[in-house]
């Protein structure tokens, strides 16, 4: 059965010998459509018509809310096939949008053994928004496979990868006959990329109904730190996202009528968006960072540790722009102390080209991304006091607001729970090196939400590597990650069943 | 004969009275299609088909080009119908758009009397883009009037009203049966509102043909300062255009995996934007103002005269947001001294809601206002040194580049000319008053390319006023300049063929 190879992940027990897949091999599920990658085709099932990355579930354009539909009913069929409890929970109005239905999430029982344990797994099928003309080398909702066994397409690694790999691990239980070694219950939504908009209510009304057996949650929606080595994830920023306006004249003007007799907005906002942060990235609003937790002895020891180098940084950057000169200070500049990023304005020209133009508002956008022990309202006193003080200080006549358009609170869990200790199991089996124990830069704001909804302990077991340019062009999964991910996903499955209950 | 009472603007010699007009008319070449204000409707003609603002010549939109070929026809015909020897002159392909043809330059002579003196008009029949949606209170391309004889459509005053005054002139002196007192030339182009593209050169090739015997030069595309008087406008600031770039990662980032730990064009793009000119208009490059000619005890002496008031700048301005306290200093701010507006920042993320992007690489777009004695090569200079200088500072690894993306330089004309004293004696004949001499803070680059093609005079003779919000939303021209615009172009003919030669 050469097109299952899949099944070898299964055949074995904790602590067994896992072979390294000798043939190149890509489950069904990741294609559709045209395959661009002939020497592919060999390993493809040609009588499967719908694969996921070629659906463009891009859950933020309206007209492609269809496509968002396709993939929940294209993930439910099969799950239902490898004999999963399937349900498409349907949740209303896209509120602001009413002609729109909010995609479902689809939601799967695989299992209902009370004496195994039961692991909720979430993930997400819908994608960022793909353009061809946005600088992609390739189709984007055409997975393309290059000399170097990289998958490229929209949603590859973020987040279709991933959830196919849940379905992949049950496939394989069930073409090699094994015993699947705990209850499954999945979540998948539809509208992870524009807000989850809708999912928080459901995971907490669901969380003592339909996930109310979980035992701990398992996510798989980021990346490993580098290309090499695999690691879990405990802990997470957070975001206060921030818009100031300048407003002046009633109406955009000339600038060769104007200039230089009346105040400009565009200018008071250049001054204001400079006092926010220097070019070191140390961020200029006072008394901001004395809300940030100290560091311990035992938390700097961890750091020499990571497997991560500046060369790594580097290479995801793709530019040698570093701040910092260490991998620790670059790590801990990423996880455990805020940022400022500025990332553009809107109501100014922003168009290719010249146009003489003076903005009658402008809005300038910046976030800041979280630590502990950040409260959000503390935060926003402090940026607005200092956005105004700023204003002030430049004696215009044109008017200033400042106001948060969403913040999302930091995460940071239990790296010793049973939870992370089956996952590390795992992966010293899968990858023959234990993981590193990482935070992240970023929030998955769900993260939080199954954490407080459910009190259960929150794992995040990545599948990408950090060159995978999620939401970027040429966003992509390394054919291994895929493979080894998926069993990684499945043993980690075994693992689970087997740990003690711990912290 | 009510439906030309235009024919009152030429039944007279200079001396005479000029009755005011006591109906409300609106030449008939005005209007186009659907009539809005049905109490106008009376005073057209209703078998007229095509009117100018109703063609959509819209010269920066692929889409309307065959409108402004439309616009070309429709002025060749009414110029033919009224007697005027006419040319459609072919530019050839539009450089960088090789599938579109430029529109002609609608070239016409009208008379061709040794003895008389023979003035060169120019105008353009093109327009701005418009859109109902961008905030228009009425159809742009629909000529509306309002309760207060306002007439609101794109290209109402920029530079269809003005354009059709030169006809309307030409029309009321035949129907009057009254000699026209001088050959006009016209040249009216159709790229203005797109760089002109084409014109230079024409221009400089008809010099010495089809333009050899123009005496001298009147452009009617500006406007009045205020709402009240009128002006003769005998300079104009330039404009020099730059764009400053800061690249960074090979590809946007996300703010929460690289916030922190990589340096952040946005950062640097703010840091050196907010350097370059402060709250209060003062220009920050080192040098800069050293170029500005010094204010002499003559001029400072013509501003106290200028019928203008701090009432007219928040009029304009659609809010109290002006610099300076009094009308001299805005005036002079406006007319003789630099200007840096910062138009916008392109490559960031500028659209309405929330994106947690690192731009990878962004372009700030700024302008300086150029006056005597600036020169472009100096001011270069001393932008690029600064800017560079500034950005060293922030000891960023990102990269830096600047560079002029146009430029165009300022023009100063003799007031004293026999073109400016007809002019002015003119609006003294129409409106009562003498005009105020004014310049412009805004550039006009054919200006200077007709006085340094032709050698002779120009003159600029504006029909709308302060407000009309050319470029803007709701742009229109009050009947009040139409008219009496039109009259004074008529009037200022009779001048012209009266006056001694002078400086």
């Amino acid at each position: 059965m050469p097109l299952f190879p899949l099944r070898r992940i299964a055949s074995f027990k904790p602590g067994q010998f896992i072979p390294r897949l000798s043939t190149p091999y890509t489950p069904r599920r990741f294609f559709y459509g045209h395959i661009s990658d002939s020497k592919m085709a060999p390993n493809l099932e040609p009588f499967f018509k719908e694969y996921a990355v070629a659906i463009p579930s891009i859950s933020a354009q309206d007209e492609n809310r269809k496509d968002v539909f396709r993939m929940a009913q294209f993930l439910a069929d099969e799950l239902e096939a490898l004999g999963a409890q399937v349900e498409q929970r349907p949740l209303g109005k896209q509120p602001g949008k009413e002609h729109l239905d909010l995609p479902p999430v689809v939601v799967a029982r695989y299992g209902n053994d009370k004496n195994k344990r039961t692991i909720l797994v979430y993930g997400h099928y819908d994608v960022q928004p793909a353009l061809k003309e946005d600088g992609w080398a390739t189709e984007p909702f055409e997975l393309t496979i290059d000399e170097k066994d990289r998958m490229y397409g929209r949603g590859s690694t973020d987040d279709k990868g991933p959830v196919l790999g849940w379905l992949n691990v049950i496939e394989a239980h069930r073409k090699a006959g094994v015993e699947f070694p705990v209850n499954l219950l999945c979540c998948f939504e539809g509208m992870e990329e524009y807000g989850s908009e809708g999912l928080d209510d459901f995971i907490k009304a669901e969380a003592k109904n339909y996930f109310k057996d979980a035992d701990a949650v398992c996510i798989s929606d980021n990346y490993w730190l580098g290309t090499e080595k695999p690691c879990l994830t405990y802990g997470l920023r957070g975001c206060n996202y921030y818009s100031v306006s300048i407003t002046g004249p009633a109406q955009d003007l000339h600038s060769g009528v104007f200039g230089g007799s009346a105040h400009e907005p565009m200018t008071d906002l250049v001054n204001v968006l400079s006092k926010l942060v220097d070019a070191q990235g140390n961020i200029l609003i006072p008394g901001l960072m004395d809300l940030v937790a100290p560091v311990t002895d035992e938390e700097m020891a961890l750091y020499g540790d990571i497997s991560y180098t500046m060369d790594n940084l580097h290479e995801s950057l793709g530019a040698e722009t570093g701040i910092h000169p260490t991998k620790e200070r670059t790590l801990m500049a990423r996880w455990r102390y805020p940022s400022l990023s500025i990332h553009g304005v809107e109501g100014a020209y922003s168009a290719p080209g010249a146009k003489t133009v003076i903005p009658a508002k402008v809005i300038g956008k910046f976030s800041i991304r979280t630590v502990p022990n950040m409260e959000s309202p503390d935060v926003n006193k402090l940026v607005f006091d200092h956005v105004k003080a700023e204003f002030a200080k430049l004696n215009s006549k044109n008017k200033l607001d400042v106001w948060l358009q969403h913040d999302g609170k930091w995460w940071v869990a239990s790296p010793k729970h049973w939870n992370f200790s089956a996952a590390s199991k795992a992966v010293e089996q899968v990858f023959g090196v234990a993981p590193d124990m990482t935070r992240e830069g970023g929030s998955i704001p769900v993260t939080l939400t199954f954490e407080q909804a459910t009190g259960k302990n929150v794992l995040l077991l990545p599948m990408g590597s950090s060159t995978d340019a999620a939401h970027s062009v040429n966003e992509k999964l390394d054919r291994r990650n895929y493979i080894e991910g998926t069993k990684l996903l499945g043993a980690y499955l075994h693992y689970v069943a087997e740990e003690p209950i711990s912290a």
